[in-house]
């Protein structure tokens, strides 16, 4: 098999590192692979696995660009990490610079919401649809734009934070401070943490029935509880796990209403571990985000498509498009662009 | 003079009706007009007034082409206009067809709010900011972008409605169904209500201190409030006009914070009538965005440079956007392309 057109694509995820290799135009990977991130790692050791990870899959070969999602802010126009939310060590890691050190190719580098944006739309939910905002509700609330067919960022590499709009100024605090904003309401963690402190404080006797589904799933054990528990209760009847994903997906409708008023995408993907909670959340998130739009206000609300996938192959739709570039700048038809090229 | 690359800019804005002639790239109005829409206008009255205006300008030349500012809602590909919420008769106006056929030129049209934005941008205080969100804070709370130095109108042309975000679920009801949109609270039409409506419940001895000062403005005659009169009241200390002021300004503060959360916009550009509340006003909308925003999240606010003719001026910069489209489509690199020519 030719490899003169290999992209070698990499997730740097938080806990979990992925790779993945694929040749010229194909949609099928070459070779992929996942390693988890130790408990004790930084910045530095999970690079060397991933050199490691992408040296296994390449068996030697050489590829023509690397596209790299990476679980945190980045600058993209440099390809530096400005840091890592999960990992210590990612202050201002010219990760693009070291990684076409590493592998002799031109590399671009982006936050894993705006990767997975271009991934949904290049090969997902999002074909056909030139103006798309992904959002990903799991862990955090965090986004990524497709506008006029590409990516947008924003100024300085930070559009798609949703999850820190306000929504209710009188509402729960956030980790960054301010009251009320979606991801305080709609993620999975706020969730639990909600829930949990609910039956603490709720024993018998004293209102407490109501959680008491979610109570019995964990054996009384509230620190186990997590947002896919509270989902699993709701879905047995726990009034109490019904009532925060109701709040979680009204939250989140709020706020894809104010965005199609102010931005006015097409369609809105939505991904991550809280979207499988079930049909009622659904509707509540379109039925409210359909409330809080004007009338005149048009958009569908989609599931992604390509689930845990999405960043590798927005990686990869980077990458080409990165080729493309490269090849144009230098007036050849060829998609090979040797590095330092201009 | 040569008049052969002659731009006609005109302004449909509700109740005044503008046009300016300006000639190449010249940065002045070789003429201008404005009229009063009559008050039983209808859509067809204030076309029939434009036309008459734009032929007093031209003198019989022709121009090359035709930009338009629209107070409403406008298909800005087709430039048909959708409806006027002050102007009767608008409904599906194919605007941008009859200027063409009026005045023998290519005519492009959009909604206000994207057009003062693309003039603020060219010839205002947005120059040299790639992406801006421009806001005008007056009857109404409406806003345009420019994404990459382009307008982006959104997926149906809708983009820009920040005044309809839900910032506070608990607020007071918006003309438009929902609680606690940023116009709702930040309008000078709303602040004047809220104002009439707390004076004409405190009565003296009843906490009625609070807005004398306001109240002796209008003579006791409380339906003659304004915001205008009320930001003369806060001026003048009145507690009570403050408060309302303040309201707004933390509104459209926690607004625009929350946007720049979401796209990332260099700069935010405002103006209209409320803008002109003065320095207090000011710094609670700066305030309150900055703590809205992540701390990463950079921006600045800044006043709009070109007051009420930042719509002409946009005008002209679409009108200017338009030929210079139009010529590279025929191949040609001459400015004039007739009308029909594809």
């Amino acid at each position: 098999m030719s490899t003169e057109s290999l992209i070698l694509a990499l997730d740097f995820g938080g806990t979990k590192l992925a790779a993945g290799l694929i040749n010229g135009d194909s949609r099928k990977w070459m070779a992929s692979g996942r390693r988890f991130s130790p408990a004790n790692s930084n910045a530095t050791s999970d690079i060397e696995i991933m050199y490691e990870l992408g040296r296994s899959l390449l068996k030697g070969n050489k590829p023509i660009a690397i596209g790299v999602s990476f679980g945190g802010p980045v600058d993209g126009k440099t390809g530096v990490v400005r840091l890592s939310h999960h990992v210590e060590g990612w202050e201002n890691m010219p990760l693009k610079k070291m990684l076409e050190e590493e592998f002799g190719a031109i590399a671009i580098v982006d936050n894993d919401a705006n990767v997975a944006a271009l991934g949904e739309y290049e090969y997902g939910a999002g074909v056909g649809s030139d103006s798309l905002f992904y959002i990903t509700v799991s862990t955090g609330v965090g986004g990524g734009w497709i506008l006029n067919g590409k990516p947008w960022g924003g100024h300085e590499g930070m559009a798609g934070e949703i999850g820190h709009m306000v929504i209710d100024p009188a509402g729960p605090i956030c980790l960054c401070g301010k009251k009320g904003c979606v991801e305080r309401l709609a993620s999975g963690p706020y969730m639990a943490k909600d829930a949990k402190e609910i039956l603490k404080v709720a024993r018998e006797g004293n209102g407490g029935r109501k959680g008491e589904i979610l109570r019995s799933l964990v054996g009384d054990n509230l620190e186990s509880v997590t947002g896919q528990l509270l989902t699993q209760a709701a879905d047995m009847g726990d009034k109490l796990s019904q009532e925060i994903l109701h709040r979680s997906a009204w939250a989140l409708g709020v706020g894809i209403g104010n965005v199609a008023n102010v931005v006015n995408p097409k369609k809105f993907i939505l991904g991550g571990g809280v979207t499988k909670a079930g049909e009622r959340w659904w509707n509540v998130v379109r039925k409210t985000a359909r409330e809080t739009a004007l009338p005149e206000v048009n958009f569908e609300i989609v599931a992604a498509s390509l689930g845990d996938d999405a960043p590798l192959w927005g990686a990869v739709a980077m990458a080409r498009r990165l080729v493309g570039e490269a090849s144009e700048a230098s007036g050849r038809t060829s998609v090979f662009a040797p590095l330092g090229d201009s």
